[in-house]
């Protein structure tokens, strides 16, 4: 078992905030799944890989093999898996969809990573957040996007400065229902945040403004659960 | 300020786990929202109602007020909303809906909750779970249910001794696309846990298995987004 220093350990736990993934370029992945997923079917750079559990060893020789109570100090989980890897952020990936995902101030880390893997599922590659939603490479992110953030390209920008080239369509309560609107092939689809919904900043840019339909009762669906059937909608049409 | 007894904090902790929750038939809400909703929209009895913050002393004058350092020890929240009610779990509902979603295994109260929402949404009042199901009055349930659980009916019973009485449509990887299968509107759809999905024991119930299809990459959707896209297309019908 190779010693890691103070430093060393205090460097990856600081990893845990986005100043210093930012700073760093460097993002934390944990779990056998994640880590294995990364390594074969990604272009992501694995700068080290961590391991408290042995078993592991095998599968990845390369690993560093620390303590468990090493493993407790630099893990982002409650209960860490035993694999732990320290990947670069400047991810390399080609889109080629034609639908564009838009993402207004989503906040909540779980949404954005089941998003993101709803998105993979029907093939969407691009997703542009504002730059004021979390970040994805939030550990919370990584873990509910279940490896898919390394297939999906994400970036943050102004949303009220993209140059539009193709309709966007607008998810809000209350106004055409989904199926009865025409969608285009090339498009964006604009979802807003937990709290808000669409800023009014950006309503002047969109062109259709649709919903799901409440049947029963309730305030609202779930982001991801309203993105999840959009997503199909359109990519089925 | 009311002085709480050491008891009365305790026997209110206690509620955060199932064992204590089943024995003394009443459950944690928290939040301003839920217990409003809770008090105007249901026929839920509420037992007390806890604030720390006196804001909320106009809106509930019949509330105990009590000092931040209490809520913190009687929340089930890392961030308490300053506002805390015991209910009863003996809720009467009335279900009238012809979809019944049937959950087998399910384990992630944040699915539990999304999904119970979700079907309050698309007008499905009816919930059978299988008994290793996640308890559905567990804090992180009631939070992501959004207040509907208090509108749909939801039984913890042996799934494969229902008395079957319409088809059941059961969500498989890899089967008949579901947009192609005919729906009936009485019917039972059946959704499998996060892990394995449908347990083979119930199987043989099964009429229909119908699956979402992948156009792009992943190994799964999201429990609560898959269930969202079929409980929004069966419901559609």
């Amino acid at each position: 078992m190779e010693k890691v220093s103070i430093s060393k350990m205090k460097f990856i736990k600081s990893l845990h905030l986005k100043k210093h993934r930012d700073e760093e370029k460097l993002f934390i992945i944990e779990g056998l799944k994640c880590v294995e997923e990364t390594k074969i079917h990604s272009s992501i750079y694995i700068k080290d890989i961590y391991i408290s559990n042995k078993e592991f060893l095998e599968t990845f020789p390369e690993s560093i093999l620390i303590s468990n109570k090493e493993m407790d100090k630099i893990s982002t989980q409650k209960t860490p898996s035993g694999i732990l890897a320290i990947c670069s952020t400047e991810i390399q990936i080609k889109t080629k969809s034609k639908l564009t995902l838009l993402l207004d101030q989503i906040r909540d880390p779980g949404n954005l990573g089941t998003i993101i893997r709803t998105a993979a599922w029907f093939g969407i590659d691009h997703i542009l957040c504002s730059k004021d939603s979390v970040d994805c490479f939030n550990p919370k992110v990584i873990q509910s996007s279940m490896g898919s953030i390394f297939q999906v390209k994400i970036e943050y920008c102004d949303l009220h400065l993209i140059k539009k080239n193709k309709p966007i369509y607008g998810a809000y309560m209350n106004s055409t229902p989904y199926f009865t609107q025409k969608i285009e092939k090339e498009c964006y689809l604009l979802m807003g945040g937990e709290s808000n919904g669409i800023t009014q900043e950006l309503e002047h840019l969109i062109d259709y403004k649709i919903s799901i339909p409440k049947i029963g009762i309730g305030e609202s669906l779930n982001l991801s659960v309203a993105t999840g059937i959009l997503l199909n909608y359109f990519t089925l049409k």
